[in-house]
């Protein structure tokens, strides 16, 4: 059994081949062709924190994985991470433990910017003069990181909640030759992108329905616990299209959860990226839909990357 | 984050000090002062595998625990072990993993064997003529040696399904001080004997209600996975008092699962040996009772145990 570190981890991560696994992930937990075991989650109140368990397994692979991440959120008044996390893969053939990956909380961060791009490349319409990145964490700089190979677009709408963030963001991307333009208001953003990313901790909706041009394409990954939200239940209603990771997850705690509690969406108008990825179900069928992506986060994706990461080993 | 195998988690292991843990972890439980999140399952059908992962926290404690334990039963012909486990501990303050304890299944089969003498210490009757052991692996051998300290009674019957495994269990207890009768029949052991553990994976009933005599304690721990039995659905409905673990996991698949399917037995009926641990609920009340334990493990032993192997480092 190997031990390896974030940067060991990183260093061994080719994000395209991570891509081309999370694809034939999406494409068999929509077959039916993976074990995704009820996620398992701890309350700690008194420390201010929680932890979930999510495993997965694609049928066929050599390989399972069990992953362990937590958030407390007093942890940065001691100097510690608020978010930690690591994965451990086992053998499906034999079930010997192979590998134990410290990636604190990054293998995560790029499987979830991996599949904005895996929606991005299936729904984002032909022409887009400007991104939007809703958020200015880590998540955030990653989907646009994840977006390069997927648009040439290099103009991009920051959304923050404070300038010293937004400047950061802006600090890190101008020198990769993207043009940006920071905003406090997201409403400004909304009606000049036509590929927007929403990537934030929110439990209130940031976009309302009316601002989105048509021919507009929407990915959030923000809602990935109950009783977060991004967008507003209009805005995912008036889709014209909604694609989700999970119809059973979107269902119970993505953007999607409020729009059917709120009754002004049908379940049936749910469609799987991974459908979609195989060719089952069309993406965007004209310039000017708007199209919704909603992640929540599927353990496949944790069992694939990991994968990834295990064989760059060869 | 530490590593500990197997030697080094075996030669921390002090079985007072666990049993102690133990106890409280079960009256936490039956408090509901324990958090379990549901066990996660997965099948590999091609591989003849199964793997659970089970994660317990006791609160108020300073750490929980996240178990994945497998069995692949074509891993013998490889010279592999069928049975691989490995357990991770984090700090329940700030999410920090603490230590991976590379256990190869010990711990579990530690921490069933210790229920198994705390069940003995409220169950058993005063005078133990003879043990009865039915099972010749690891686990039987782990009851004998955890009853050690719940009863002075050095004669024992054991069953098995092989003189071979009869002989190799005769061989290891006999320099110990016991007095053993091997039996390839289940019933003589059963007339004769006032202590009884189970601890094989049987899906058929090896004992039978009417071999049992008055103030006869039964323990069985084989029943951990649905399809599994060991006692006779009539041997359990017949039991004076009858107490398990966790109502919810035994409904669902422990010996008294089978009963309370067939319509011999109430819910009502079943007592939580956390309740009787916090001396809310009676253990044996008179010399003539026939009594029943039926332990199907539960996470929080799983996270006390490992606490007692962490905390021996102090």
């Amino acid at each position: 059994m190997r031990t390896l570190d974030k940067d060991e981890i990183l260093a061994r991560l080719d994000l395209e081949r991570a891509e081309a696994l999370l694809r034939q992930g999406f494409i068999a937990y929509s077959a039916g062709r993976a074990q995704l075991p009820p996620v398992q989650h701890f309350a700690f109140a008194e420390a201010n924190g929680d932890c979930c368990v999510k495993s997965g397994y694609v049928e066929g692979e050599s390989l399972f994985a069990v992953k362990v991440s937590s958030g407390f959120y007093d942890n940065s008044k001691r100097g510690l991470p608020s978010n930690q996390g690591l994965v451990l893969c086992f053998c499906a053939r034999t079930g010997a433990p192979l590998a134990l990956l410290r990636d604190e909380g990054w293998l995560t961060a790029w499987r979830t910017a991996l599949a904005g791009r895996l929606a991005a490349r299936v729904l984002a319409p032909r022409r887009v003069a400007a991104i939007g990145v809703v958020g200015t964490g880590l998540q955030a700089r990653l989907q646009l990181r994840a977006l390069q190979a997927a648009t040439p677009c290099r103009d991009v709408w920051v959304w923050g909640r404070s300038e010293a963030q937004l400047a950061a963001f802006a600090a890190e991307f101008e020198p990769l030759g993207y043009r940006l333009r920071t905003t406090l208001d997201a409403e400004p953003l909304a009606r000049a992108c036509q590929l927007i990313v929403t990537c934030t901790p929110s439990t209130r909706p940031i976009l309302q329905a009316g601002w989105l041009k048509p021919g507009t394409h929407v990915t959030a990954v923000g809602a990935d616990a109950v009783g977060k939200q991004e967008l507003a239940v209009e805005l995912v209603a008036g889709a014209d299209r909604v694609v989700v990771d999970s119809v059973a997850q979107c269902a119970a705690y993505g953007e999607v959860s409020h729009a059917l509690v709120a009754g002004l969406l049908e379940r049936e108008r749910l469609t799987e990226l991974g459908r979609v990825l195989a060719g089952e179900r069309p993406g965007r069928q004209s310039e000017d839909e708007i199209t919704l992506a909603d992640l929540t986060g599927l353990a496949v994706q944790d069992a694939q990357i990991a994968k990834c990461v295990l064989e760059a080993e060869a």
